[in-house]
């Protein structure tokens, strides 16, 4: 047996008793009344870093919640990787729907329950149990660690970006990994290489000086309502692609290795269908659900707002309607250069009488890391191997606003190498973690380590 | 000089006096604390009314206002015409507004200043005095009249349809007259043969069982707030014309007398446009504007909603987004039959993956009398006579809910013979009446009456 394997299996109850300790801090970073509770986590994990031999640990303040930060950086040559998490967690409300109380861990079925247990200090632990492995097993790393353990990921990273800017040569890696994403499914090893941008903007239809009476105006004066609705639907073609001129031209194609991994996940279409109530899914032609979700930008109205919307009927012609409308980006979409071909088409798309005003919102880029990056292709092996069944690449539709801080102020390539499923409820009651995946998440780890230091030597 | 101008004129100073009078009396049918006076001004006019030798003169309660009733029916073989009028008034706030006070008549510059001057009190009034004039001058009416004075016009009307079907037989009559709209402008002399209808619905999409996250779901989920802009987008023709199949089926074309009449207006569409602060006036092609106001129906968004609308960015994907939806009706439309017909092209519509849901509201047809009417003749040669200048047809594109009882319930054709002009802010501080139309209205209804006797003898 891996000798890596056996340590962790032989120290599992101890493990688990550990993690418990840590779950039983109420680390909630968003309520003011548990701001001790969040410190008092902070100082556990320094506590536990230290004791397991990691060095230069320290709780550093932020101007908010602090951060932990340690590092092992005595293997000359080596890779430099920076591990990311957070141990601050969600509130609790409805507190009555748990079954069991949110800060008393239990195990049950396999799992263990507890806010927190998932996300994110279930797995910030199974990093430092590892470490600890290592060590223990090995004597020495096989590359260099620095850690990141914020508190205040729950509530918006507030601090975060700002301290990492500040402390950018203290973090400075070879690559970042952070363990706070979701495998695709149960039994499916994955690792996410590439997360979705965004971009914003408002758009605001103008006409006449006041709302009109529609007996005395309608027909021949202009209606904000039918220039939006108008002007919106412009912005996709029938077929469901994006028809704003430009806006693909950045996107950065799928590979036919991505393409066969996605396929080879056999994402259920019509279980998807059911899951949201609907009998089709509308889209860019030429692309799977799936490659839609994860791999294409898209362009969607979050709202829309005109006229009279109260209850009955007002026979006014309304002078202003809007929407806001958010795209989501892939690489290489700039945010601006998207911004600019959107306002540029609501502009040439303009019906006639109306005047279009543009609010240009914020935006950030997509993160990925190609998929054959040896720090990516590190992670692939050591799922393969722990898992015992071949590692697939997938992606997240969303973003998530701290890799995109590390993308843009380190510059290092990201490995999103998370252990969590999407039905363990995390932000919810009964969140939970399957420790199947505890397991075989820290032997993917222990594994990963070494995979990183041949690939990246 | 004609005899009837003859003592018109020479009776004039009193007939003010007496107008000033009937304007002092506060009658604000929406304020209950005016109760008091709304009867004292019903009673007033029925005083009046019998002075000048009207019958049967009678203060009828509705459950609200009263109405007062009257009718002078010794003209066998000769039309009946029943005059409706109100002598009720709108509130008079903001009253630091005011020049001079509501409720104390003034003359400045040719124009009588009160709230009531020209809507209605100012109106019924005149109609009184030319009975009177009649009865001195002639000792005989040349037609069979009945009077209708309500007073809740002012607040909706609520008891008037009731009472009307309640009394229809006392109401029965060959044309009904209205003294209730406007010129078309100061000097020309105009009368109003047609209003629009109306017909109401809501539409909405409906897509995901609730709204979903624009990043897990972007690319993949129907939007109901994209789908809903597509859907409304297919009402209107790019040229601006209705693209509900079979819209325009039951239109009545316009014949080209009234399109000469309406050109002979010179309607200005330059200063339209600058007064509603556009540079076009998009619409129905084929028709100038003031057609397409006054003679052709329309279908307008009154108010659009869906998703986020709040500040800043929500990235959502709504799963619910809808519309309100009026049409302005011409003869000889059917609300339903429009209804049906926008009902099954939002129906047919329905983008990919989203439901429609169409919510009916209710609807009026459009009113129009005939211009070759013998009342509507007898009318425009009245006016002609009488401001000596050639009347012109005009249209409203507003409905008058009471006229569309009168239409519905009577039978009858109408008559619109209206004197007061858009600019002397009815409903508003300073409400005032041009003396001219004062003194030129009577010689035109004196005439009227006569040209109604010989035109449907």
């Amino acid at each position: 047996m891996h000798q890596g394997d056996a340590y962790l299996t032989a120290h599992r109850e101890e493990h688990l008793k550990q993690l418990m300790e840590l779950l039983r801090i109420p680390s909630i970073s968003a309520l003011s009344e548990h701001k001790a509770d969040v410190r008092r986590a902070a100082e556990w994990l320094a506590r536990e870093m230290r004791r397991i031999g990691l060095h230069r640990v320290e709780v550093m303040e932020t101007g908010g919640h602090p951060v932990v930060h340690a590092e092992r950086m005595d293997c000359p040559g080596g890779p430099k990787a920076l591990i990311y998490g957070h141990y601050d967690v969600q509130p609790v409300d409805p507190v009555d729907l748990w079954t069991t109380p949110p800060f008393e861990p239990t195990i049950r079925d396999g799992k263990l329950y507890a806010r927190g247990a998932s996300d994110d200090k279930g797995q910030v632990f199974m990093h430092l149990k590892v470490i600890e492995a290592l060590l223990a097993v090995e004597g020495r790393l096989p590359v260099n660690v620095k850690l990141l353990i914020e508190g205040e990921e729950e509530s918006g990273s507030e601090n975060l970006e700002r301290f990492v800017s500040a402390h950018a040569d203290l973090l400075k890696a070879d690559v970042v990994v952070i363990s706070d994403t979701a495998l695709y499914a149960r039994g499916v090893p994955s690792l996410t290489y590439a997360l979705r941008g965004l971009a914003a903007l408002e758009v605001h239809v103008v006409g006449a000086k006041g709302d009109l009476h529609s007996g005395a105006f309608g027909g021949a004066a202009p209606n904000a309502a039918q220039a939006l609705a108008r002007l919106l639907a412009t912005l996709h073609r029938p077929d469901g692609a994006v028809a704003v001129e430009g806006f693909y031209d950045q996107v950065r194609p799928l590979s036919q290795e991505e393409r066969d991994s996605f396929a080879a996940l056999q994402f259920d279409e019509q279980a998807f269908m059911a899951d949201l109530g609907v009998t089709a899914l509308p889209g860019e032609p030429g692309y799977t659900a799936l490659e839609r979700l994860w791999a294409r930008p898209t362009l969607e109205i979050n709202g829309i707002f005109g006229g009279f919307q109260g209850e009955g009927t007002k026979t006014v012609i309304p002078c202003r309607a809007g929407a806001k409308i958010t795209c989501r980006l892939v690489p290489d979409q700039d945010p601006e250069r998207v911004l600019d071909a959107v306002e540029a088409h609501l502009k040439a798309h303009c019906p006639p009488g109306v005047k279009v005003e543009v609010r240009r919102g914020g935006g950030a880029p997509a993160v990925i890391t190609p998929i054959d990056h040896p720090a990516i292709q590190a992670a692939m092996q050591a799922l393969t191997e722990a898992y015992g069944a071949e590692a697939r690449f997938i992606r997240s539709g969303g973003s998530i606003p701290v890799v995109g801080t590390f993308q843009r102020v380190l510059g290092a390539p990201i490995v999103m190498m998370g252990f969590s499923l999407e039905e363990e409820n995390f932000h919810a009651p009964d969140e939970h973690f399957h420790l199947e995946n505890f397991d075989a998440g820290m032997r993917a780890l222990y594994r990963f380590w070494h995979h990183l230091a041949e690939n990246m030597r």
